[in-house]
């Protein structure tokens, strides 16, 4: 059975993994007959949010502690982790991506990304095995797959302009549809960056997962 | 389109809802052509625990801004929601039911219920329409719904014992199947308290779903 690996950026999506796409990232895994393995960054986040009020909150979390209460607690620490043993990656989205995973919130197209997620990332795109981005996440593309790499966040102008500024080529696409860079086999879709359901987001999942299990 | 509140205890199966099936909750209701609102009653959790580890933080989190990180923060204070502006609700299932909508964690059958979750299930229930428990939750259905209601947590014993000490009929579950009250209107599945996956969660969760939304 194909495992894959999946990134987490906490618990929340305005300081961590978007939530809806995290569990639906999973459920479509199984549901593709592959297998899945939660892993994060053992790192405080940013900052932590009240989403009710949107309210920074005067206390620290750490991304991998928090993360683990999406996946009841089965998850690795990412530097731990072996590319070795997944057949590809998944990066749901959440601010998280943009915030604890890179600085890409603060930075923009001058951003960093962290030293675990780019090594781990490097491992698996350099192996030949198949990435996928969800919502935000493919901003990170130019950097974690390279430059000229094709990929989706929807149809927001100023986040593709800083992809196209980091050497990335973005290409608009709906809620419920994928963009395939078969060179790089990445796989996006835009999900919360549109989504107004979440139907909406789970058809875009839905096709990146059996497209990333189908590369893999 | 009817509408459905969905009840959530916090954020992380140890200490509040269980994620997955929070999801699935309002995935299903979706795409039985219903909307949804979450809400969550305005306290203390019991506990923060370390999802990886099990351990106790040394921190106090609210039930309220914890749950509004499952729903992107569209969320209300359970104390500010009208049961008359709903046609059905769910509780969804994790610890949290047993620790933050009541302490069944820690008193077992003699239990109490917060009292704004019991206003709020008994207003529902006393007009008529259906209430779904998930998981855990139904271990609260003979103080939430009455004496003599049948509903299941799968197969664990001495939960069932519980139930049936607290005047409820207990009735063995398979994890995709539900049991049906049809007197009380009241349905309800095993989920975690029996899966090993998330699609036996997520069979049902759409069965238990599908039929709250037809009895509606």
């Amino acid at each position: 059975m194909k495992k894959v690996a999946v990134i987490l950026a906490g618990c929340g999506v305005y300081d961590g993994a978007e939530i809806y796409e995290s569990v639906l990232t999973l459920l479509h895994i199984e549901q593709a007959d592959a297998e899945y393995q939660c892993m994060a960054p053992n790192i405080e986040q940013m900052h932590v949010l009240d989403h009710r009020t949107g309210d920074e909150m005067p206390e620290q979390r750490n991304v991998l502690t928090e993360a683990a209460r999406i996946c009841r607690g089965q998850i690795m620490d990412l530097a731990e982790a072996n590319p070795n043993d997944y057949d590809a990656l998944i990066i749901p989205g959440g601010f998280g991506a943009a915030k604890n995973l890179s600085d890409f919130a603060v930075q923009g197209a001058e951003c960093s990304i962290n030293a675990d997620v780019q090594a781990f990332v490097h491992a698996i795109h350099s192996a030949g095995k198949p990435v996928g981005l969800v919502c935000i996440a493919p901003a990170l593309a130019p950097k974690l797959i390279g430059q000229g790499s094709q990929c989706t966040i929807g149809n927001d102008a100023d986040t593709a302009a800083a992809i196209s500024s980091m050497g990335g080529q973005h290409v608009d696409c709906a809620v419920e549809d994928i963009v395939i860079d078969h060179n790089n086999k990445l796989v996006t879709t835009p999900a919360y960056m549109l989504a107004g359901r979440i139907s909406e987001a789970s058809a875009g999942i839905q096709k990146l997962v059996q497209q990333v299990v189908a590369m893999a």
